[in-house]
């Protein structure tokens, strides 16, 4: 693919590219000397999946590969395990060794999902940071002055409203940029929210006589509530290891405003049919609950496959449109005495609610039915086997031994 | 010696103690114990010797010694070494490992004409900062917030200033503060303007579950200028290793005034005997200069020996009341080509001026004589020997042969 073609696709959806000049100078240099650009995106293994968020960064990963580069999937199993050892941040916990080989262990399975595997180094910057000693972080932080640091935000607000800063913090973005240097990283890829550290890496690499990273931003997407940030820790993610039914409930529930953002962010679909769908919703001639059907089986089958999509429209379809019990209901099975009568305290058992007050909410509510009978009373009705449905989606049988 | 007794020799010419109830505690409970204080005191080896500035919180070590308690020399190889890589801060060049080995060597020797060798704990930060990793460097630095680095001066100045501050710059506190939980140090001794770097020691320990250690500062000595602190770089400086003739002539020729000062500072005469001293000046019984020929005698006498003070007193009364040559006058023997006929050329040879011009401009104001005849002309006279004095101190003989 021609320079000109090549920096249309990495444009594309693109918040942020520092700079043109200096991309079309390393494509035109790599097409020369044969030698792939190295992109590097680096993640903290802080929570156990991947979801929805991550895949608008690795996507534009992918683009650099089918474009023939190499990508470099950094997990930052240093800085994730150092986190905050005072435990003054809420974003940045403190994680166990651990913890990070578990949460490294899925990225690396679920990152595959989306790379190709034959074109990608995943790296740790243990690496590298396991050999650096006390001497070699005084250096790095020399490369770095307080007034550049300050120009982040975050540092500035807290700073000038006498919030408490760590000074380990302000290692966090010279950590992260020495990454570049030890990668040798061409371009580096992150969150718009990123920006910053991402400059942070052009200049350490160019205090360790490296030529300065490219940068490419990506838009934050948003989570199902349509609020925040689409994280774990939020509650508003949809992760792309969940099972097929999970997902498609999910990105059925999302809004319809938000469901145009999710088709620009993280569709597949050629730029005109999303032009003609956008137009077709406000028209009225396409049913954004068929919009939102179409997008689900797309992820669905990216994440699984275009049958397991299908099965979980269906599933959902039924639940939902005939209110009928799904095929494959989970059961449980236990004694008598094990499940008692008082049912806000069997539904918590069941895991069907958190705790009996939500349990006899729901009763009241008359949002619990029992093998289709909707129930006004606190007590298991007679019999062995039991359809217990709560709110719109938990479904569970119960079968008494 | 009780208690009280030691609290009174140890704020004897101090600034600051952090703080009196602590330091009392500390010393009945090493007393009850039986286990003596350890007092740190850390220098950076950033210049070859020692010098008087050095010596006036050396003395107070001593004190603690001489009350029992074991005096911590530290030597800071790991932070001198380290400097500033960036060369962009004039106060901390940065050193080579030799340089820092050739310092550290002489600090060992001299540091003895002071302290005990027997209660004395000669260590070097590199002892433990070399076993330090990038994780470490990264939990010590959590253990302290920006406001609060931001609470020294310097700092302060250079942020409102918008004068640049490397990040790294934060880590020297933090590092010297970790040498005091290295060390355990009950105590830690500083020039006044050290404060804030022992504060952090005193934060640094407790976040790190010792005990704080105590501060006990002392004033800063100026050099023989009576304007800038005694330094090394600002050549205003007498070194503790000098020849008694240099240490004679640097001591007479400081002010009156000075003169009180380095008493207060650096004598060992008795509270009762200075005062006497200062109303004799003052009401005109006591010569100044007698004074200060007492003074320089002391000092020579406790660096070198008191037949020393007594010859370099001699040397400096011939000199300068006499008029005439020591009798240690130094010999250069050269051979007629090698010493040529152009005086100014001569005198660089010799060590006598930095340069020609500076020789030109001696002869030019008549501050050259040669074999007592002042010289006017820049040529050689004839002869095979010749003292030749240039200025008021500086002599030295020459045998052609």
């Amino acid at each position: 693919m021609g320079i000109e073609e090549q920096l249309a696709v990495i444009k594309r959806g693109a918040v942020d590219l520092i700079n043109e000049k200096e991309l079309r100078d390393k494509l035109v240099r790599s097409e020369k000397e044969g030698r792939p650009l190295r992109v590097k995106l680096g993640l903290d293994p802080t929570a156990p999946d991947l979801h929805l968020g991550h895949t608008v960064v690795l996507q534009k990963l992918k683009q650099f590969q089918d474009l023939g580069h190499i990508a470099i999937f950094l997990i930052g199993d240093f800085t994730g395990m150092i986190g905050d050892p005072t435990g003054r941040s809420e974003t940045r916990p403190a994680l166990t060794k651990e913890d990070i080989m578990v949460n490294a262990e899925t990225y690396k399975k679920q990152v595959f999902k989306i790379l190709d595997p034959e074109r990608t180094e995943i790296r740790y910057n243990s690496e590298w940071f396991e050999r650096i000693n006390a001497a070699d972080m005084i250096r790095l932080c020399a490369q770095y002055t307080m007034a550049r640091i300050m120009e982040r935000e975050d540092f500035r607000n807290r700073y000038q409203n006498n919030l408490p800063i760590s000074i380990h913090e302000f290692l966090y973005p010279l950590v992260q940029g020495y990454d570049s240097v030890a990668l040798e990283a061409d371009v580096e890829l992150g969150g718009h929210d990123q920006i910053f550290n991402l400059f942070v890496g052009r200049d350490i690499q160019k205090a360790y006589g490296q030529e300065s990273q490219v940068l490419v931003t990506v838009p934050l997407l948003e989570g199902t509530d349509g609020v925040n940030k689409m994280s774990k820790s939020y509650g508003n993610y949809v992760g792309i290891d969940e099972p097929p039914d999970e997902m498609f409930g999910k990105l059925m529930s999302i809004s319809d405003e938000l469901m145009i953002k999710y088709y620009e962010l993280l569709s597949d679909i050629p730029l005109e049919t999303l032009d003609a769908l956008k137009k077709g919703i406000a028209a009225g001639t396409v049913h954004p609950k068929q919009a939102k059907v179409d997008f689900a089986k797309e992820i669905i089958t990216r994440f699984h496959n275009a049958s397991a999509a299908e099965a979980a429209h269906e599933n959902f379809e039924k639940m939902f449109r005939d209110k009928e019990v799904p095929d494959d209901i989970e059961t449980d099975r236990m004694t008598r005495s094990d499940a008692g009568t008082w049912l806000p305290k069997l539904m918590v058992t069941m895991g069907l609610v958190p705790s009996t007050s939500e349990g006899k909410r729901m009763i009241k509510q008359g949002a619990v039915t029992i093998n289709g009978q909707k129930m006004s009373s606190e007590d298991l009705p007679s019999g062995d086997e039991f359809v217990i449905k709560v709110g719109k989606r938990k479904f569970k049988k119960l079968i008494l031994q």
